[in-house]
């Protein structure tokens, strides 16, 4: 049998195009003990796996050349000798960009259970995605009735979650997102209350006039000015759950920004770091929640799908080109 | 009966001097319904006094040129018409600069048992100072065995209960303070296991040197570049509590100083602000607490004590000459 993969052929300086990548074909090995074999039915296209690419250190080594591309992936167990994951089990994982992978239960996110959802929700809003945004929101975030949410790249995968979660714990939730498509998306099919354009150049005028109560929650995807906007509106007792820096090109040396321990002081604010694997153990009951909201139709997603293999390698750069509007996917059956 | 006050004659700009205060006599009025009348025994001098000479906004209004200095103070009841404060109750609260004060119980911060400890005690280590490092550092810190726990101006009325504290619950204490005779009495009589000058040359490389293993606890009463540097050594999951901003002169606008959010997240680091009054409710059993390590000679304080009303004007002058070396108060009788 033979495994059809994708691997990065060169190291890319920034975003990698699809030259950066080649699209292999391998003989299958023999199943080792204690493994078992996930056919992949839909690959994940994240931007952080520009990072992976990049030979710059980050949370975990680069992805080396002639090595299949790293990502996430959702599939069932097709062969077997672990009984823990007998034929027919449905997985999502680090499997990476490839028909086939076999695993030893290490790169296994999720085992996801047969409930009549789509499969490609394992990699989004019943994903990692879908979990940071329950678990970052509900409990370091503690909206309350009434509060003020603010979510920055809220168009996002975790940031559109946020944002209908925080509506669903009786919140008003207010996007920051980049241009009018985006913005447009956030208030029309996520349900925002209010949006935001942070490249406008009423920005500042315009957040002010969303927030004239103060911002109890903020969700922050971005730090740098965006989130120092933000923060000049926070109310006493507000917190900050610091989710991603997308904003911030390079923290080597930190750039700098106006100080805030004031504001955390005077306005006795609780600010705090929020990485997934910190709070994994309580993903499942998050998923569980999370399908719940999804089977009544309280919870939007968007999902864009890519098909086959040969999309692959032009997949990453569109997503810094801009291109999709919704969680990218690549179907492979 | 005649009352001496100490009033404010003239608005300082910065730090209020001999010369902008007065000593005066006036008569007792009768006392009103509801109300006690505490005979002033010892007076405190705060660095938050200052600011409360000036005029510029801040917590709370500043005091009015003519009215008897704000401060705290602590005393008993010598006469009542309010069935919740009889002759004879200890208080501390905020009763002035003078020798009786009347009050219906609102300017009451705490009535202060018979406990065989002296009443001075009641505007320090078992006042509010004492109940801010104590709710400060368990609450928001919470400092487990084997933690590295980081205080600045460590050799001030909290920073010294704070590292006590910090190594009754089994961590251990790194004192930051300025110059070498506060170094000296944060090292010899409070017992911090490591005490460092920022005020040396060699402040970066001494601070590292202390906290070899990183810091999992910054107890932060200065911000700006005391708190840069400690930052730069936080441990995963540490808790950074902002309890005063010493060391900015001003915060209109903010100054600048290198972004935290990344190591907010890559770190995990929970930072809150911390106020006294919204922790007052537990302040009761802070104290009693507090006071049986008192007793049991497992917390040391340092008092330092001026004289009569007299010694008042110059008092707060005093202390930003950096006069004291301990809590500085007024005793009266």
């Amino acid at each position: 049998m033979r495994n059809t993969q994708v691997t990065l052929s060169a190291r890319p300086v920034g975003i990698p195009q699809s030259e950066h990548f080649a699209i292999v074909t391998a003989d299958l090995p023999e199943l080792a003990d204690a493994h078992f074999r996930v056919r992949n039915r839909v690959l994940s296209v994240d931007p952080a796996m520009r990072g992976w690419t990049n030979a710059a250190p980050n949370y975990v080594p680069p992805v080396a050349v002639g090595e299949v591309m790293r990502s996430f992936a959702a599939g069932d167990v097709i062969e077997s000798r672990h009984e823990g994951y007998p034929v027919g089990t449905r997985l999502a994982g680090m499997f990476g960009w490839q028909e086939y992978a076999d695993d030893n239960g290490s790169r296994v996110t999720r085992v996801v259970p047969d409930d009549g959802l789509p499969l490609s929700l394992s990699l989004g809003v019943l994903g990692l995605t879908g979990a940071t945004a329950w678990l970052g929101l509900l409990d370091l975030g503690r909206p309350q009735p009434g509060d003020v949410v603010v979510v920055s790249t809220a168009a996002g995968a975790v940031g559109s979650v946020v944002g209908q979660l925080a509506q669903a714990a009786g919140a008003r939730a207010v996007a920051i997102a980049g241009g009018a498509r985006k913005v447009a998306l956030c208030r029309d099919e996520f349900g925002f209350d209010a949006a935001i354009d942070y490249r406008s150049p009423t920005f500042t005028e315009d957040l002010a006039a969303a927030v004239p109560d103060g911002v109890d929650v903020y969700f922050d995807n971005t730090a740098g000015t965006i989130s120092d906007a933000v923060c000049s509106h926070l109310s006493v007792g507000a917190r900050i759950v610091v989710c991603g820096t997308a904003s911030v090109a390079s923290w080597d040396p930190p750039p700098m920004g106006p100080r805030i321990e004031r504001s955390i002081l005077a306005k006795r604010v609780q600010m705090a770091g929020f990485l997934f694997f910190d709070h994994q153990h309580r993903a499942p009951e998050a998923w569980r929640r999370l399908a719940e909201l999804v089977k009544a139709g309280r919870l939007r997603y968007r999902e864009e799908f890519l098909d086959g293999l040969a999309a692959a390698p032009d997949a990453i750069a569109g997503l810094y080109r801009g291109e999709n509007l919704g969680k990218r996917l690549i179907r492979l059956c």
